[in-house]
């Protein structure tokens, strides 16, 4: 079979089309595809289909797509939805390697719609035929002026690539990310994925920045996998929808996605380096962003502004985004002090007015960026200046000194803050030689550079996810555990989760189990005092709501008047529960009680959770996820993401907890359940971090059925 | 003396104008304030200052205001600094009432600069002579057609106010907020400040929304006083900049703006109802909707859209802002299933397209916005379409259907968020009528919608803040202690600081204050045991680090034995601190700590803070802030808004603390800061929180100097 390079540039470079479905009906309001693909100027071979023959549009038509004298690249299907599984057996039958199917009423429909997308997918299977859709405009490529969408509307040949589960993202490409170089709607995502186009545009060196709106992912790790490795070498940039309890309803109804967690989402985009836009401006100012800079040199911004206020708003931004106001050197500060007011104090924001005032507006400007730009203690500048009039009528007209010193000083960028009702005709004048961005507004501006900050200088600084090396890991022993604690039922708790949890190589608190009075009499003596007693049974997971908890125990005597207690709350509490015995574990206080677990997540596998106990998970939901396996560097950026992470740090006098051991817990137990897929849960609290190491008091496990 | 409105009236609607200072340049570059002021067609009478003398721009130049034939309603300053304030004397006493300084370098910039701001404020003293300024770019109102800015730009007269301190919210004004009715730069504030301006907004009916840009406030409870009057009568939306450490250095070197703490100015917008915007973005269009909106009946929205990825995304923000989508009436989904296709759900979002397609898109949008605008289950109806091309070229323009549906059912908002790359053209086209507002964002929408139902529902049905009645609280008493621990240092703590509390009508724990070992034994045996011993020293206020807390006390023997250490630790670790002996204390436990304070602000006097204890308080910063006085109303408020609250609301099934009881706390004990100055800062700290009410452990109060 091809390799996917060659499968997915069929869909965007194709030398012959099949339109399959062509209306007759052409002119404005007539959505005819056939139309705007001749219109857009597409050099290759345009074949029409439709049962009716005749001509559209001077072009011939076939009956079917199997009169076609050649087997084209590309077939694009755009009939009612009935006829499409049979074109589609068709279009496999002639040998034709990619098949966009338009149409919509699919997966995103009814069930009769679901079945025939399933339909779909097995008709292609195993042909090397690949599917774009259904439900899609289809694909638009500005480099070949190819374009497949049954609308019209104008785009330009921007260095991106778009990947987008509804339409208009690639119709509304100029508004959303300047245009799309390359862009392909994945619509119902049946065959054709995002890793499959990003795995293409890895390779697509005309695209520079990749755009992905996504509602949900099918396939969760292999996106990661192949996000991971675009984004090493060029940013990829994600709007996910449908983030909203109600928008996740909605988008499975209109894409066939499943949503998932958008918290789940967010630790996956994390992991694989994806930049998460919120909306649909960020996206825009971002790329722009990417297509523009291309990087920058650290993170000390100066600020050249008309306007003492404005200044002040992007100080406020830069200070959010992380980045440093610069300070000008001795020359810099010696220039703006020879023509600023004697009474002016200089400085960062340099605040250009008073001295534009009196001496000139541009030739006040074209100094300060000049000499902020040369400044070795500044690594980009962003510039605020306003658009009360149309660029040519203003007297404040400086969008060419701004353009002039982006030429002389490529390798800082120069950011622009345009205000004011003509921003739009500034911003284009501006733009125009591709080396200023444009921000719509200071938090925008602040956006941009920060971000472009961490991608150059954080996220191809990191580290690729470590080899997990995990002495004294005992798969042999877990999975002999696994078999005989599974025999018993799904969950499993106490001693036997323990056990488990001890053959990771997580230390746990020394248990004996006992199942009369004179057993834990005697656990109790190797023990030692002071003591827990828990109830012991498969069935009793709230043990402390079931009486099954007697902590302080201090003597032989507590010890047994403590059995008898428990046994005797379960039988009146839990009837029906099958009761073991009792564990009994030293009493262990020294640290912090966290919690870390896993469980599985339709798109993404074994995911792991940690939170710290208490309030901390329960009220304020403060929890971080990530997609195991996580390494141990990882395991620590969980935990720095918890609001709560002060408290191990040491907050409040405390002794610092050992996070070395926390973190490789908490990468020993990914490793546990990436290995041991009939993991289904798995929950191990209160995990006590403390200064001395980490030790597991309690583990529950439930089991895959 | 006039009052206030016919003060601030004089600014923006005068006969005559004197313009001091006024250069001989003229045209582009120039910024020719007079220039300007002739050009957009002032009807007033103008009149040239300069001691040049001669003509400009054909009038006549007087070479000082006292040669000016009549006494003037506005005179415009803008000479060098130095001559300001003998220009600023001569309009005094010339008898103008109105002087504007455009002229920078006073507060804004050295100490000579402070010094002259200082001394144009002394000199107009009592004279019944008001200032603008200085550092201002003066006044626009453009139903008078007047303009004092010496920068050319474009206005429209909106029905807004714009209250500023940079010139670039009223020179940009008709991109901020789109254009301003009426606008004054306040500048520095030396004199005319927010209040006034507010107050004067309050008179003027062609203003329906008032926009602030501030970066700080002088008299903070004079602001919030006006602001809560108008906010009652027209929407006052807030721009705060200098939010950031760094950016509120910044605003204090450009208007000489005393930013402060950006929670405080957060809470006092809350109490007074100011809409707090973040940024400039968000105040363009939350004026635009007040501006155009009149209400929004209830908090049900449905959304009309052409897309179902764009509907999914807006569903999201919906949700984000508190607002609900609509469940259509059988009537309308039976209408819409009339025209859908057979595979489609019918619901909200209703997603047109696949109908429009094949039906047309004119046809069916008007369909759907005619079915949802009638509909009585939905309370505003946003619609979301592309503009892939220009409106006359785009067989998908719409905006007529939409203007015709703002116009029949003009008491539900019509939103729009229009994407792609003309969305300019299509908003002005849409918006031309004042009934719809064209949102940049899915996000936007949402905010506007969200905005006008909370300030017409909830902030507009809030009760105004109740006179609190507080039996019980004995001011005498208060006043009594005050004095008598004033003597003794600056900090009051142990038994003479819950004395005080206990005045206020706070409940505070049973204590006895004990000198000796034989005084603590007869208290311990009044109080009755187990009892908490701490030493009582105005000099130590952490005492628990001074080893001076003994907890648990069970037995008239272990006080005995408690007392000797606490003396011997505070000899030890305190050998400076004056020790009173200790105070004995019953052992309360029942409920949450909470905290419960009070600070002065520069801007604002005295603040409420009211956080849960520990970690919530110290590491989370998990705190409240309202200016005091507050009511219990208010103080549940303060609560409410910490992310701890599920805690005393009964979380983790515990019982829920009394919060009447807390609430009442917070009330008297803002009453206590009102009502005595002397106290700078006041802590209950702990005061615990139970089922059964409230009760003050311990306290710390600072006196002022």
């Amino acid at each position: 079979m091809d390799d996917l390079y060659i499968q997915v540039k069929r869909f965007v470079e194709p030398e012959s089309v099949a339109m399959i479905g062509v209306s007759s009906r052409t002119g404005p309001g007539s959505f005819n595809g056939m139309e705007n693909l001749i219109a857009c100027g597409y050099r290759g071979r345009i074949y029409a289909v439709n049962p009716r023959g005749g001509e559209i549009l001077g072009v011939k038509v076939y009956p079917t797509v199997t009169d076609i004298p050649e087997v084209v690249d590309l077939a694009v299907i755009s009939t009612p939805r009935g006829a499409v599984p049979g074109i589609v057996r068709e279009c496999v039958a002639r040998g034709i390697r990619a098949v966009a199917i338009i149409t919509q009423g699919f997966a995103d429909a009814d069930q009769e719609g679901k079945k025939m997308q399933a339909g779909i997918i097995e008709a292609i299977r195993g042909t090397g035929t690949r599917v774009v859709g259904p439900n899609t405009l289809g694909m638009v490529n500005s480099f070949a002026d190819f374009n497949t969408s049954f609308v019209t509307f104008t785009n330009r040949p921007a260095a991106n690539g778009v990947i987008c589960q509804s339409g208009i993202f690639m119709a509304g490409a100029l508004d959303f990310t300047a245009g799309a170089g390359i862009g392909i709607d994945i619509g119902n995502t049946a065959d054709i994925d995002f890793a499959d186009v990003l795995t293409y545009f890895e390779r697509e060196s005309r695209v520079r920045v990749v755009n992905l709106h996504m509602e949900g992912l099918k396939e969760g790790r292999r996106f990661m996998e192949a996000a991971r490795r675009v984004a090493r070498v060029k940013p990829v940039l994600c709007l996910k929808t449908g983030r909203s309890e109600e928008g996740a309803r909605a988008a499975s109804s209109h894409s066939g996605s499943l949503a998932g967690e958008d918290a789940v989402y967010g630790a996956a985009f994390r992991q694989a380096g994806v930049i998460r836009v919120n909306n649909v401006g960020e996206m825009n100012e971002l790329n722009k962003t990417f297509m523009t800079y291309s990087s920058m040199p650290g993170k000390r911004v100066a600020i050249v502004t008309i306007s003492g206020g404005a200044g002040i708003a992007l100080v406020d931004a830069l200070s959010r985004q992380g980045l440093e106001l610069a300070e000008f050197s001795r020359e810099t500060l010696d220039a703006l002090a020879g023509v600023y007011p004697q009474w002016m104090e200089v400085g960062n924001p340099a605040d250009i007015w008073p001295a534009g005032m009196s001496k000139g507006y541009l030739p006040i400007i074209r100094l300060a960026l000049e000499k902020v730009m040369e400044d070795p203690g500044v690594d980009a500048v962003a510039c605020i200046t306003p658009s009360y009039l149309e660029p040519d009528r203003d007297p404040l007209d400086v969008t060419g000194a701004l353009k002039e010193a982006a030429r002389k000083y490529p390798d800082k960028p120069l950011a622009a803050w345009i205000f004011g009702p003509h921003r739009r005709a500034w911003a284009q004048r501006l733009e125009e030689e591709g080396t200023i961005v444009t921000y719509s507004s200071p938090e925008r501006a602040a956006l941009g550079l920060g971000t472009l900050y961490s991608y150059h200088h954080i996220f191809k600084d990191a580290p690729s996810p470590a080899g997990i090396d995990l002495p004294g890991f005992d798969a042999s022993g877990i999975e002999k555990l696994l078999l005989t604690a599974g025999e018993r039922g799904k969950e499993i708790l106490g001693m036997q989760a323990l056990d488990i949890v001890s053959c990771c190589g997580i230390p746990t608190v020394r248990s004996i189990a006992a199942s009369s009075r004179e057993e834990a009499q005697r656990a109790a003596r190797e023990l030692g005092f002071p003591l827990v007693m828990k109830l012991d049974s498969p069935d009793v997971s709230h043990k402390s709501e079931a009486g099954g908890v007697i902590v302080g125990l201090k003597t032989a005597g507590e010890v047994a008047e403590a059995f008898d207690l428990i046994m005797q709350s379960a039988a009146e509490k839990a009837p029906e529960a099958r009761v073991e015995g009792v564990l009994l574990q030293e009493c262990r206080s020294e640290g912090a009680e966290v919690i870390i677990g896993a469980r599985r997540d339709q798109q993404f596998g074994p995911v792991m959770v940690y939170g710290l106990g208490g309030i901390h998970t329960e009220l304020f939901r403060d929890v971080s996820f990530r997609v195991a396996p996580v390494d141990t560097g990882e395991a620590r950026a969980m935990m720095a993401e918890t609001r709560s992470f002060g408290i191990l740090q040491g907050a409040r006098g405390q002794e610092p907890a050992d996070l070395n051991a926390l973190a490789e817990a908490v990468a020993r137990l990914s490793s546990l359940v990436s290995s041991f897929p009939q993991i289904a849960e798995i929950d191990i609290n209160p995990l006590l971090a403390g200064p001395g190491g980490v030790v597991a008091l309690d583990c529950r496990i439930s089991l895959a059925r």
